[in-house]
C-alpha cells in the first residue's frame, strides 16, 4: 500500500535492525486519514470472506481495526491485556509475550461477544514473531469461530511470524512488508 | 445524543450503583457505526475551536477519538499507560488513579507530538471522578498547549468529574449524562 510505505519512509524511525518506531502515525500519534485508507484496503482484501467480527488487541490495533469494521459493517472486539472491573466473567484467554514491552501477559476476550457462528478477521498493527497473532488465534478457536485471515499494517518479514502463520494454513495480508532495517533505513519487499 | 442513549439502555449492564458495563459497544466490543456518529457529534460541537490535535488515553478512548480526528482532519495522540521500547524519550507524564482497574498508573505523551502551538480537544470514553481527564490536562499544559475542552462519551454525573473540571474553567461536552444507576437501571439527565 503506497501511502503507507511513503509514511513509513517519511516518518518512521529505525531504532535498531529489529525495531521500527512509527509513533508519529500509528503507535502513539495516529493519522486518522491513513487509518481510513488502511481500513478500506483491509475491507477490499477480505470483502468476499463473509466476515462477521473483527478481532484485534489493545492499544495500537484498535484504530486500523475500527476503520476496517466501519467499511465492512461489522463489530470490532479488542482483546484486553489488563484486568478490569467490568471484564471479569467467562473469559477466553491466551498467554502472549510482547517483544516491544518485554513482558509476558495474558490477553482476554469475553465469550459474550464471540461464538461458533462467527467468521473472524484478525487485524493488528505489527506482525513480527507472531506471538500476539497466535494468542488471538487461540482465543478465537476456543470460541469455535472460524478465521478468515489476518490483516497486518506492518510486517517485519525478516522475523518468523508470517512463515509460521502460513504454514499453519492462515491467509496473511500485510499492507507494508519490511525485508530489512539496515543502516537506519527501511527496505521493503517488492 | 439519542442513538448513544438507546444503545446504553439496550446493551449497557448496570453492575452496581457506580459501575455501568458497556463492553458490548465501547469498552471491549466496539460498534464502528456508533463511533462514527460519536465522532461526527464531537466534530460538530468543537468545529469552530481551531483544534489542531486530539488527545485521548488508551485503550477505550481511541475509537471515539479517531473518528472525531477523521471528521476534524487532525491527528490523534493516545497517552500511554504502559512502558514501551519505542516510547522512551522526552516524555511528559502524569499520575492517574483508575477506578475501574483500581491501580495508580503513570500516563505519558511524547513531547515530539505536542507543542505550545497546539489547541487540543481531549476525548475519553468515561468521565466519573475526572482523574484521567486531569492527568491529560496536566500533560497538555506541561507542553504549553491550550485546551479547547473535553468531549466525553458517557458521563457519570453523580460523580465529581464534571463539576471540578467546570470549576477549573474547562468546557465539558458529554454525549450521554447519567444521573444515577438505580435498581439495575440507567437514569439519564434531561
Amino acid at each position: 500500500m503506497e501511502q503507507l510505505k511513503q509514511k513509513i519512509l517519511n516518518e518512521g524511525i529505525v531504532l535498531s535492525d529489529r525495531v521500527l518506531k512509527v509513533d508519529a502515525f500509528l503507535n502513539h500519534q495516529i493519522d486518522p486519514v491513513l487509518m481510513q485508507q488502511i481500513g478500506q484496503e483491509f475491507a477490499r482484501l477480505f470483502r468476499d470472506e463473509g466476515i462477521t467480527r473483527i478481532v484485534t488487541i489493545e492499544a495500537s490495533g484498535i484504530a486500523p481495526a475500527i476503520m476496517a469494521g466501519l467499511e465492512l459493517g461489522v463489530p470490532v472486539i479488542f482483546a484486553r491485556k489488563h484486568q478490569s472491573l467490568t471484564l471479569t466473567e467467562n473469559l477466553l484467554t491466551a498467554s502472549v509475550y510482547s517483544f516491544t514491552k518485554q513482558v509476558e501477559s495474558t490477553i482476554a476476550i469475553s465469550t459474550r461477544h464471540l461464538s461458533a457462528n462467527d467468521r473472524v478477521l484478525i487485524i493488528d498493527d505489527f506482525l513480527a514473531n507472531g506471538k500476539a497473532a497466535k494468542g488471538l488465534i487461540s482465543i478465537i478457536q476456543q470460541a469455535g469461530a472460524s478465521i478468515a485471515g489476518l490483516g497486518i499494517v506492518i510486517e517485519k518479514s525478516f522475523q518468523v511470524g508470517r512463515q509460521e502463520l502460513e504454514e499453519a494454513g492462515f491467509r496473511v495480508e500485510s499492507l507494508a512488508r519490511i525485508a530489512a532495517l539496515e543502516d537506519g533505513k527501511v527496505v521493503f519487499i517488492d
